[in-house]
């Protein structure tokens, strides 16, 4: 980001976050008092008290804006990026209540870090969106892209799915149990790191393979270049129904046979962090991991 | 078992099992040519070539027999021994196939090694059943019975669900993910052991409560002692459907402030196996363990 | 316990603890004002800046004393148990700094809660210990307890240990990996944990087997009934030295064709515990658990 | 590898291995019988029942040869390899037995495999080596190679140590346990994996650090950049002896303030496959992963 580019900043708003619409207001009075033109996101101007700018479609406000700031948690700010990265809108984070690996300026520090970083002060950092396509009978059904997790799992009264693993034209192995994830390294502190996987750093251009309650105790998770395709198939007899969920916000059901294709997407997310922000510090916080002796 | 006292044996099949009728009628003559009265499980009986015996209902099966033998997988055990506990029948797996925990009898040895626990050449072994409710607004909507576990878990477009943990009077704590699992020692080399548990000797009078990839990652499994009541309470919000599943076969919808409760069953299952067998040899095949060097 | 019967208490510290000798004194007039006799243990003695009573070598301390408390933390509490246990003398932990599995009585509520159990007002828990023999070539080498664990162990420049496992007569596995723990209850919140094994509720009697770093993956935790004797065989060749720890504090060289058997001892520690303590308060405390919703 | 530059093959075996010299010799002749020069490694040739080259220490090899030949196990590979890097002198592994990861010709494929090559029929793999050195007050005391991993652990009968880890200037957390691993591609299959870790596509250029036995639950494996350097330190108080072994062939005792520093070394090891070589066959093999259904 080129901070002497940005005219218009797009502001975001958990929904139904509790008073995130307030915050919105102040984060935007702040912006305009320094000559900065504002855009809310269309259904997080529903949240505001009072107007601080025109409403926009998220469709839409990638193509208006130079910079998006989202109040909320992981999660709003997952639903966004995915929608602004084709338009390359540099995104901040700030976190409403806890830390968040991704949304990492405290609301008490809003004003002050955001002011910063239009002052040209942050470190931009890049990370790698998911592009995943469900193939049936060789047509593509559907195509989308993720910036945690693409998870192929078993519908609720089913009592596991069985599937094949590709990874390019290699065949890994055939595996039953509750599903299998494939993280970004953003997502690999998500729900990736509940089923077992590692911790990829935010730069490794690498994706997780990680499977959900494996039947085959060695199934263990597997780490590979992010210019792999990784294909996930959906083999029967299939004692239920199975899905794949994209970053646990859109959902598909899948039938015996459907392939599930996942890579890297061309566009990545562009976030703007403070100076002297630390990944590690963000993992020791919120994994309780041991400050320096 | 007394073997003297055996004078009639229910025979079960596992439903559209390949070719478990012909094993179900060459077993019936079997048992027929030493004098004994066969009947045969209502259900299984539609899978038989020609008839053996009269078939009964799975209700009622249990108060006419004093053996039952099942010809299929666990799974096909674990259907009947929760119906025939109250009655005291004990059971003898057949497997069809691969080598089951509770099936350990292969189909080649089948008559061999029937003929000998009926000549009084076996061992008895009891295994605890679970016992678990469901409860609502202080009233009971389900009780039922479980062998290998109950699991309470996420819908399939939720999240996670959260749920709090107590043990007697004494509470656990409070956890999100998932699910949680409740096995028997019998369930502790089933679904439990692909979500982390441990394995559980099935003469140990425990229970094991598994975390299914818990959020929190120091929610480690808990052994307690069968005597134990398990209650589980789940809280919302919740974005979505939880349900209960006992052995993976009944299954209900679980709404906010549900509570399971989950204790040892006033009846156990009766195992007999031919005398040889060991528990330990039948874990090592299974799981790949290594040989006496 | 019974209160009445208390005439003489022995104190106990964490040798070389910061300023613990301090508290001992503080502890020793208390117990003096209440019209006790207080001896000490030798080498906590040595720390104390003045005398509150005659110091008595550990060996000896069991049959003088009814009560005994220790000021330190868990590991302290670990070496005096295994020494009272066959005196029958129940045991009081005061922690020093971090709430301990053993030591639950922090220093500021010192006088009031030991006060408190002096009146009769506690929980008394027996806790399982350990029994362990080494022998080599049909004769026994050593004998001794332990309360939380018997560690077989590769030594620093070996790569690994291979060893069979027999529980009772019947043979377990054959396994190479960094060793094995057999963990009491107690325990199982110890190096087991780490090792990834399970809870055990210390009221349990079950022994936990848990691989160290496993060459086979499906070498999964085990958890036996206490009334099992547990057998490991060093198993040659081995590229290294191999060891048997015993809580930490006792260490013996092992041979190929060395024998270690471990099963419960025949004693059993006492500890008393106010008596609104709840043993998953402390896991929660311990462990980062959830607090109720 | 340009097999037509190949004059002179160098052969290597494993160390007191079974039969190997046989074998040596067998190949010997079949690689003079092609016009082939050959040399072996001095301490093979002390196995050779007869003699098919002139031999040559290990440290002067690498400058004599164009190709490596392994027979032996994994470990023999690795021993090699470290040596030969420096030279960009292609290997290729023949395993005696079992299936390795690295040697991955079977001994009755051996002159068939073996020639393929020759003719230019392969797949040239390049795997990264690590480079490590131990500093203590400033200084450089060790400077090494590995192929495998590099692990700093407790000393036999320490019960843990405590160290800082960072990468690049980056804090990354304190810990106690058992030790850390930073491993390669290559070694995420060895050690690691038991020790919990994920499996790293051996092309991914990244280290995967692996907690053994942390203390602190949420210590889980970090997979960063082979462009970082990972430096972990040795912090106090110690209660025993700490160690850095690498590839478990080399081993240094450390203090107290000794830091351990690993990077991608310049060098990389060139393997030569059969053609038809897939990585996922071995895992399939070695873990027991299930095939195509």
């Amino acid at each position: 980001m080129k901070s002497a580019s940005i005219t218009t900043v797009g502001l975001f708003g958990k929904y139904q976050g509790d008073g995130v619409g307030t915050h919105l207001v102040r984060l935007g009075r702040f912006l305009k008092d320094r000559g900065l033109k504002v855009v809310v996101e269309e259904d997080s101007a529903r949240a505001l008290p009072e107007s601080v700018g025109p409403s926009i479609p998220l469709e839409r406000i990638g193509s208006e804006i130079e910079l998006a700031i989202a109040i909320g948690g992981d999660g709003t700010l997952l639903h966004l990026a995915r929608s602004l990265a084709e338009h390359a809108v540099p995104v901040i984070g700030v976190n409403q209540g806890r830390l968040g690996f991704l949304t990492d300026i405290p609301l008490v520090d809003m004003e002050r870090e955001v002011g910063r970083i239009l002052d040209g002060k942050f470190q931009a950092e890049h990370r790698l969106l998911l592009h995943a396509e469900v193939h049936r009978g060789g047509k593509m059904l559907h195509a989308d892209r993720a910036f945690n997790d693409v998870i192929i799992s078993k519908g609720e009264v089913a009592r596991l799915i069985e599937y094949e693993t590709y990874i390019g034209e290699q065949f890994v192995n055939s595996a039953r149990g509750d599903g299998i994830i494939i993280a970004s390294p953003t997502g690999s502190t998500a729900y990736a790191m509940s089923a077992g996987g590692p911790i990829l750093h935010p730069s490794l251009p690498a994706l997780a393979l990680v499977p959900i309650c494996p039947h085959t105790l060695s199934n263990r998770p597997i780490v590979v270049s992010a210019d792999s395709t990784v294909q996930i198939v959906v083999v029967g007899p299939l004692p239920g129904h199975a899905h794949v969920t994209l970053d646990g916000q859109i959902n598909y059901t899948l039938q015996v046979g459907d392939r599930i294709f996942v890579r890297r997407a061309n566009h990545s997310v562009e976030l703007l962090h403070p100076l002297e922000r630390n990944h590690y510090d963000v993992l020791r916080e919120k994994l309780g991991w041991g400050a320096k002796y």
